[in-house]
């Protein structure tokens, strides 16, 4: 829990892969100007009524009145260059808005691990990872991503004495070559799988597909 | 967090292997009668006053005022043979509390993994771990038992689908033919290793020490 822990000093790396911050890389990575991370559906009505695009997703489908959800492959299209997204996502947006009084937000996942590393390494001597999880519990996806990016700062003389960091890097070695193979067993790819969303899987899979670190401040996430 | 499953069709496996779960069953193992778990320092201090044997520890350390704290070495003396030990430990014998409405409550260690796997697969299709960790945090230790015992159940021909047990079973697996070298870098073991309780660490890391399944029902733990 989030709440055990003193934001204040640390970096916090929020990490729902499938598909929140995914999406959210993979949308900016592809010329969109901002993603503005909102709590409800209603708030994302609000601002779709003002005329933003609006994505929605609950429960792994885009919401009724919605033409976006949190596919990163939706999400990454070229027609939406230079625009804001707004965005309501079932676990990812609702723990980046757990994340008041942080040093410093970033936005992770399979397709920037190493660029979260290397920022991380430059800007930071400490660090916090927020898995989002499914429904408060824990994941195998987000914790894989989370020892991924452990492994890297290890190797950037990094050092942990956290039980669930050392698990999470455990995790992913275990992971790293054969990653299809490891998640297929994960609850969110049997749920998401069944929803017709491989493709968006296979895609949030990727490892270091964009050198871009997504930062969230003032309320919207933007590229640093 | 426990709060997040129900409890009431399923067998709750506790867990807290340095040291509470493992000197309980050391304790029951070696001839002690029952094992009393309260919550509160004030509350073993009652029982004692009434002439009850008991123990309590906080911080890794035996409180002010008692003889015992939760050694499994200590606890599982041949003078204890035959009485009841009232007991209070900073994270396992909270755990047990919260385990209530459980269908049955089973504590569980290396010590006695494989007859807890017999005594589920017998008598139960459903199980819950609740690993005690360390105020509330995820540990190491703690998640390689419960995987041990998800394989032990596996081998049984029971399946999961739970992300966490899954992980579980994953560290286990690493960590099995090594677990001196694996736990070495558990937070706990560095905690309890400058307390001086390397002992008690190396005992509870032993595997299948004994056959025996503790149950806690009615307030007090005994072997079924």
């Amino acid at each position: 829990m989030v709440s055990l822990f003193d934001l204040r000093k640390s970096a916090v790396v929020v990490i729902d892969v499938y598909r929140a911050t995914s999406a959210i890389t993979a949308a900016l990575a592809s010329g969109v100007k901002e993603v503005i991370p909102v709590g409800t559906v209603e708030e994302a009505k609000a601002y779709k009524a003002k005329g933003f695009l609006a994505a929605a997703e609950r429960k792994g489908a885009v919401v009724k009145g919605f033409d976006l959800g949190n596919s990163p492959i939706a999400l990454s299209q070229a027609e939406h260059k230079g625009k804001s997204i707004v965005l309501t996502t079932s676990n990812g947006t609702k723990a980046l808005l757990k994340t008041e009084g942080a040093k410093e937000v970033i936005i992770a996942s399979f397709l920037n691990e190493q660029a979260v590393v290397n920022y991380l390494a430059e800007h930071h001597n400490n660090v916090i990872f927020l898995c989002a999880g499914w429904k408060d519990r824990f994941n195998l996806e987000d914790t894989a991503v989370a020892g991924a990016i452990s492994r890297g700062l290890e190797a950037k003389g990094w050092h942990t004495h956290c039980d669930s960091a050392l698990a999470a890097m455990h995790l992913f070695d275990i992971a790293k070559d054969r990653m299809p193979e490891f998640m297929k067993n994960a609850s969110h790819t049997t749920r998401l799988g069944h929803l017709g969303l491989s493709d968006d899987l296979a895609f949030c899979n990727r490892r270091n597909e964009y050198n871009i670190v997504p930062v969230y401040e003032n309320g919207t996430i933007r590229l640093k």
